[in-house]
Order: structure tokens, then C-alpha cells, then sequence
């Protein structure tokens, strides 16, 4: 299949290689050029623009930054609708909010395009594994054409519904989770350190029996040791999507204490400077609100 | 080994029984004599007193219901201290107060018998099928003496110091992040509810990425259905425990806006007469405060 | 002084009649006319257009709802900026974002504008007296135009700097602190009344002591008397402006754990249909979650 | 009227030199023996024991630090209850919970003596000047036996009803919302500082408009100035009252969500080591977690 590559940063450069090496034809463009010409090595072609990645291509994968991102290239003034295929069905896998999710999808669908919705669970090392969790939503033709990208890039796909917005409520719903579980952690350590409990101990009794896992293994163990770099997903993208989950609740009137607290821990840690560390880095906030920081 | 059981309730009774069936020679004593007499198919024989039940122990064990029933049995009339045989050890197994286990800790010693703290995680069939996790503290020669029994009650132990207080603390870590994980998957279903995404669905996508585990399966399965009866673990018992967190907190200075967000919730859901539902009951005030009851 | 007038709703209504009565020429636009036309009784002229309205004024009062109604009227395609004369100032009276108020004092200057930024606390019946406060920043030269309309609709201005955005946010910090008062006032008449204290007696304790004022002696009154209507101040309006709180903290990562608080309950006052009563309608939620409903 | 007075503080001091003033036959009893001879310059006679301050006194007016020293004088082993002469009144000032409230109206009554609580709104220069807002509630015999030396303490008393209880929980209600205010402003000064407001001016604007009288005046001023010593109300105290208050509304099923965040800011105060500082120095940790601190 021809597919053109849209944004190709920590996820997205193991997502188009493994588009590659699965046989598909990618072109790949991203901003900064120096990233999508890494890409080569396993095959793919650099795009000069994003016409010339995609005006060709069965399928567009899109893993842009932000809803601004998003805006540029899809709402600016390159046309990108028009320059799709009248065929082609743009697969846009990033965090975006509910709103620019349904703006997405009903622009796709005036200007006769195909669109699925389909973030995704895991790491860079997970992207570059193939090992990622796709939760996709659209139309069924839609999703069929993206059936054989979503196996090389993934372990899994999970269908959510027709409706693309699905599928972004779902991710940002998951990352609340994350983040919330990243709180709770934090706040757990914080006390029964406060107690002279050793964190590596507390931590195996969390994680052989009731939260088994790798979340709370890997933040877990960030907490206990107080490390939080290399960020694998930095702290402020960490306050986005916390915004993303009140942003959405908010539209719907759904009170959200736990993420109201979250997102309040976050302002903080970025006052105090952690924006590049790991999301995870709440556990550190937890430690110096309860005094606790240089007793480690 | 002759065993002392005091209490057996939802989770006593099946811990007495396997102590009995792997050989031990148990003696339990009940408020409710009905509760002890059940035992006897299992070989427990029934103790009119608790003094009955305990003077001739090797090892005393007591999953009493809270401070106040230790405070009534252990520091009331009967003298339960000097009871005990000058060699006996006392290994209490229920969530209590850090205060209390300090306490107890400290009377155990002043009276020189042997103290163990070793609160566990596991609801009641988990304790009838000898699978609990153990989380125990205190003198090693104390330890030594319980290992037996631990072994015939649970799957694992887990020892966090010599300090008794360790294990409380770590326990009431362990419920604050159980508590914290249900709030959060009502939340979470709440929102995702909110925009009609099926919370079967929802919780399929959950549990089979990012948050495994039979925790995440069991609450966020009644959050999905909405059904909170039988209750494994009462919502009145829930608020206690959190209390139990705040409390022992407070005496550190470790501020935990979380479990404050949590403890107001379980007020909210006993005011609104939940207090006999499973503490995943969160999941309907969740529901509820977004206006979604009725829409399910 | 000529001034132009767009918007006359409650609080429009009677600042626009009182700038005439000082003996201004008013020409007043209102999307529903109706609205203009019954200023006409005390001599303000109603305008077809903004156009109408502005085009020979010297002063502009705008109150418009909210970002979206400037967003059209200032922005939007009746070239707003080139219609004021060069001379003219546009003082902003409404309460809205530090982002708009932003954009809106960049705008006018890079028209060649004069702006002043002059929102006011007071509610509409305030307003009819004149007898509102004035939070007004701006250019000297800027202020002075605006100084005898200021003396015709208030009681006392103040001007907090030249630049137009600290005047948006006094107000905006002041509306937080009014709504954090009344969830305040709603948590402790709950916790009184769930005591049996009437409400009356403890809303005078409060008022005579350490609470004088009239907002504790409105919003506290009708907390006690749980009477929500007519609304001054509708609940919906309340989650906009704890909104622009947040939202312009974030912009400083200022944490405001007491603003997301006010923001859930207003939230879940909203899923309870209240969105209609008084700001003061939190009294309500309060009560009802605290199972004091049917107890009043 | 021979009055005993018990624990004179900060408080006291004042409250037991007007009640001489006045004309009352005062004996002041304090631990420590120093601060009630210091009255000794206004008649106050000191009293060597509790027995000595209150075997003949008609009015026995208490003014202790917490429960704990209402637990030691009261029910410790000095026989207070049969000390006080059978027709004796005792009115205990001090701010306690409404569980030690409750067992010392159940006790005096099973005694046989009489008991009114009475605690007061206003500080030390308030209590020295005589301008005490009393709170007080109990049986009218008993109150009447309090007016003369209420008179000569307050400038007004408030009587909540016969059961002494009515008047603790008024007083827990008020304290919290002065903390809920603190904090509150701390939240606003440190949103409008952000964007470089001028505190004093805002605090101008705030008093003179919306919030008028002394408590936002000096808990504004404080926290305008970062100046939080002397403490006219220590911090640690401030927990203390906001714990009365939580504890009393978990009692009666009352969420308040603003109270635990205000205790949670507490604790981050008290592990900052702020515990001497004025109450009002939540401001101070609103700065700081915004960032602001070195930027004033």
C-alpha cells in the first residue's frame, strides 16, 4: 500500500519504519526534515512536502503534535483535503481533543474523504517494537483500508465504533488514568516513606499483588527512585492531556475531582521548573509538599 | 501449633480453616458464637472466651474489625496480655490504624510477649482459598514462629521490617491506592459514558493494555455494570480505611489531595445510602453527579 | 461626549440609561432590538448597525456576553476597528478572557485605536443606580475619555495600569473569590444544618461578626432560604468565569486547587438542571450531597 | 459574682481582666503560674489549683488550649465536676469538637452542674478590649448565669439553643470559612501577581468593593505583604480548626471539599516548617507553588 507519513517524532519514526519493513511504500514528511531522512535506512522515502507525501498515497498516517499541529497542516492553506485521494482514507493516530477529533471528521467527511481516528497505548520502545495498542473508530471501508498499516504498527486494535470521536474519548479517558495512577503513586510513596518504609519494598508488594503491570512497574519504580529522566513522555504533555480529559468532561458536564487535583499537581511541578522531566515526575511533587525531600 | 483465632468473620473464617486443615490445632473465639461453630467441619474447635481461646497458644492470631473491638478485647477487662503465655506471639492480621498498631506494638513489648503486625490484600474467597498476600512486620524470632501459619493462610509473604508498624502502613498505602484506582475508573467511565462509548467496551480496551490485573477487571467490571451488590468490601468500610491513610498522613505532614478527593466522595456515597454496596459504589456517584443515571 | 453602546442586556440596560441621563448622546446596538428600543425613554437613540452606533462616537461602551459575541462583533467582517474615528476609545466593560483581553488591546492599538479594559463589579440592579465599582486600565489619555462616562454608570473607579489586561484580571480574580465564598457558604450551612442550627441564625451570626457585607448577606441568604431564584447571576455564567480563572492561571501555572473545586460543583450542578438559577446555587449541591435535601 | 477562670492564653488574659474590671470576684488558674499572676495588676486573685479557682465560684469560665487539656482538667483525676459547687454554672470558651462538646454537656448534666458553651469570634487586642462576639448555647438558667460576665467580655452575644452543642459547631462553621477565605485569597493574590497586579491595589479593590471589613483587610494584608508574624492565630492551630470541622461533618455525612484543601495546604505549610506563623501564611504557599516566590 502507498502511504504517506505525517510527523515523524519519537512515535511516529518506529511507526513509519515498521510500515517499511512490513512492505509498505512510505513517503514521510516531517518539519524538520533531518528526522524524516533518518528514516531511509528502512526504506522510506523523504517527502518534500506534505503534497508530496500524500497526493498519491491509499493511505495518510498522521501523528502530529498537538491540535495546533493539526490545524496547520490540515486547516491551513495547503488544501490538504483536496490533495488527498478521492479513495484515500487519512489515519490520524495522535492525542488530540474531542473537538478537533470531530472537526477532523466531519471535514473529511463534506470533502469525501475517508478518516479513522486511531490513537494509540505505548512508548517509543513499544512504536518501535510493532508492539502498540491501536484504538481506532470510523467508518467500516475506512478501517479496512487501515487494517493491514495497523498490524505492522501494533499488537492490537481495538475498534470502538463508527464514530472517529470514539476513539479519541477513549485515549484521552486512558491517559486520565495514567496520570491519576501516577498521583496516587506519588502520594503513596510520599507517605509511607514519611513512615521509613523503603520505596523498592513498597514497591514490590504493589506490583506482586494487587497492581501488577508495567505502569506501575515502570512509574512505580520512577517514583521510588526519584529518577525521572530520560522523560519518556514529558511532564507538560502530561498537563495537555490532563486538559484534553476536563476539556471533554467539561462539554458533557462530568465533574472530575481526581483530574481537577492532577491537573493542579502539574501546574505545580511546572512552576517548579519539571517540565522536560517525565510525567511521572508528580512523584517528586508528592515528596517535597510532605517535606520529605533530602530524607530519601 | 496451638492457634488462638480471634475473630472470624467474611475473612477470618476461611483463614481459621486453613490454618485447622493444614494441621494447626485452632481455637476460635467469635463475638457471634454461630460464626465460630460453622468451624467445626474443618476441625476448629469452638473457645467460650477469648481467654479460652488463647491461654494455651503457641500463636494468636486476630482479624478483629477495627480499633475499637482491638481496644474492647485487647486493652479491655480480661487481661488478654498477660493471657497470652510468657512465649506466645500475637500476630494481628486486620487493617487498623497506624496509631493502633503502635500501640499494640508497644504493649506487646511492655508486657514481654511477641508482637507481629501482618495485614493482608485479598477479599474473602482469596482467604478461603489460602491465596492472600501477607505484608508482616516485626522481631525476626516473632516472624519465625507466624511463618507456618502465613503459609497455610496465604500466597505469599511479604516482610517489611521489624518494626510492626511497617506492615500497617504499607497496608493502608496498599487500600488509599485501591480506593484512588476506583474513583478513578468512575471518573473515567463517566466521561467515556458521557460521549456513549459502551463501557464494556471501554473497560476491555483498559484492561487488556494498559491496566491488567484482576483489580482493574473486578471494580471496573461493576463501575461498567453498574452493580455494586454483593459487596466484597462494604463502602462504609471504605471511607474508614481512607481515613485510616488521611490520619496517619496528617501525623507526617503528607498532604494527599487525592485520598481528600476520595474521602469526600464516600461521604457523598453514604449520604446518599450506599454505605451496604461494594466501595466500588464510587462508580454510581461518579455516574450520577454527571447526570448520567437513567442513561445507561 | 457622543458614545456608542453595544449591548443592552441587564447590565447594559442600565449603564447605557444613565450615560444618558448625565446628558450623553447614547446610540445603542443590541442584536434584539427590542431590547434597545426600550431605552428610548430616557432618550438613548437606538442604532440600526454597530456601524450606526460607533462610526461618529468618540466613546464606545461595549458589554457584550462573552468572547464569542466580542469575537464577532470586534473581529468578525464589519471592520469594527476602522469604523471607531482615529480619536475614538472603545472601553471593553464586560467580564471576559485575559486572552481576548489581550488580542482585543493589540488589535486597537495596531488600528490606531484608543482601549481601555473596564470591567465592573455590581449586579444589574448596581447598575440601574449607578452604583457599580469600575476596574479600569488603560493609557492615560485613554482613561481620561472614558473618565466622565466611568462617573455617570459607577460609584468609584479604579485603575489598576496601563496596561488593559490587568484590569481583566482583577475582575477575573475577583469573580473566583465570589464564587469560592459561596461553595463556602454552601459547605457550612450544610455542616450546620446536619446540626440542627437554623440556618437564619447562623447566617446571622456570620453577617453581624466576621462576614459584614452584603455579598455574605445575599448569596448567604439565599443559601439559608435555599432559594435560587430570580437569578442575578446565572449558574452557567459562574462556570464561565471560574473557567477564565483557570484558564488565565494556567497561562502562569498558578495552581488554584479551591477554583477547580468550584469548577466541579458548578459542573455538577449543571448535570442537575440548575443552570438556570443563581450563581448562589451551589448551596444547593452542597446540601444535597450531604443528604440534607427534604430536611430543610 | 465570684468567678473561676481556667487557662489564661492570649486569649484569657483579657477575657479574665475585664471580668475583674467589671467588678467580678475573678480567680485565675493557669499551668503556667506566671501568666495568672500577671493579672494580679487588674484584682485578678490566682488561684493555686483548679480546686482553688473553682470550689466557691458561682461562674466557672474556661478558656482551655484544645480537648486534650479539657480532658485532663475536666475528666483527669481532680474530680472537676463535684469540685464545682452544685449550683455552679461553667461555661467553656475555648474552640473544641463537637465530640468533646457533647460529652461535656452530657457530663456536667449527669453531674448535676451547669454548662453552656460559649466560644467567640475576635483575637487577642478584641478579647483585651472587650469586643469578644460571643457564640453561646445551653440551658436559659444556665446562660443567665452568664450574662453579666458575657457583658463584660463581648460586645455581643449570639445564643444558638439549648443544647451547648448548637454553639461549637457554629464556631467550627465560621473558622472554617475564615480559612477557606485565607486560602482563597491566597489563590487570587497569587493568580493577579502573576500577572503583575500591584497586591496592595488589588487588596484595595477587593476591600472597598465586594469584600469590605477587617477580615479581609488583615488576612489580605498579610498576604499582600508576605508578612505573616506576629501570629495573631498560629498555624498549626489553623488545621486544627479545619480538622474540627472535617471531623464533625464526616459524622453527619457531609462532603466538604473545600475544607480538604484547605487541610491538605495546611499540611504542606506545616512541612514547610510554617507551623509558627500566622494562619493566614497559606498565602505563602499559594506563592510559592505558583512559582512567584523571589519574583515579589
Amino acid at each position: 500500500m502507498r502511504i504517506g507519513f505525517l510527523g515523524v517524532g519519537a512515535m511516529g519514526d518506529g511507526m513509519a519504519r515498521n510500515l517499511s519493513k512490513a512492505g509498505h511504500k512510505v513517503a514521510a514528511f516531517n518539519r524538520t526534515r533531518e528526522r524524516a531522512e533518518a528514516l531511509a535506512s528502512d526504506g522510506v522515502r523523504v517527502a518534500d512536502t506534505v503534497r508530496d507525501a500524500c497526493e498519491d498515497a491509499e493511505l495518510v498516517v498522521s501523528v502530529l503534535a498537538d491540535d495546533r499541529a493539526i490545524e496547520e497542516i490540515v486547516f491551513g492553506g495547503d488544501a490538504f483535503l483536496t490533495t488527498l485521494a478521492p479513495g484515500a482514507v487519512h489515519a490520524c493516530m495522535a492525542t488530540i481533543s474531542v473537538a478537533m477529533g470531530r472537526r477532523l471528521a466531519e471535514a473529511h467527511t463534506a470533502a469525501g474523504r475517508g478518516y479513522v481516528s486511531a490513537p494509540v497505548f505505548g512508548r517509543p520502545p513499544a512504536a518501535a517494537a510493532a508492539k502498540l495498542f491501536i484504538v481506532a473508530a470510523g467508518e467500516d471501508a475506512a478501517l479496512s483500508r487501515c487494517q493491514p498499516a495497523f498490524e505492522a504498527m501494533g499488537q492490537r486494535t481495538f475498534t470502538v465504533g463508527r464514530d472517529p470521536v470514539a476513539a479519541n474519548i477513549v485515549k484521552i479517558g486512558g491517559n486520565f488514568m495514567l496520570a491519576s495512577a501516577i498521583e496516587t503513586l506519588g502520594e503513596a510513596f510520599a507517605l509511607t516513606r514519611s513512615y521509613g518504609i523503603d520505596p523498592e519494598q513498597f514497591l514490590e508488594v504493589l506490583t506482586q499483588t494487587i497492581f501488577p503491570g508495567p505502569v506501575y512497574q515502570n512509574y512505580g519504580g520512577m517514583v521510588a527512585r526519584d529518577v525521572y529522566e530520560p522523560a519518556g513522555f514529558k511532564l507538560a504533555l502530561g498537563l495537555k492531556d490532563v486538559g484534553l480529559a476536563l476539556s471533554a468532561a467539561q462539554s458533557e458536564t462530568v465533574p472530575m475531582p481526581i483530574a481537577s487535583v492532577v491537573r493542579d499537581r502539574y501546574l505545580t511541578a511546572l512552576a517548579r521548573g519539571y517540565q522536560d522531566l517525565d510525567w511521572a515526575a508528580l512523584g517528586r511533587v508528592c515528596a517535597e509538599d510532605a517535606g520529605l525531600v533530602g530524607k530519601r
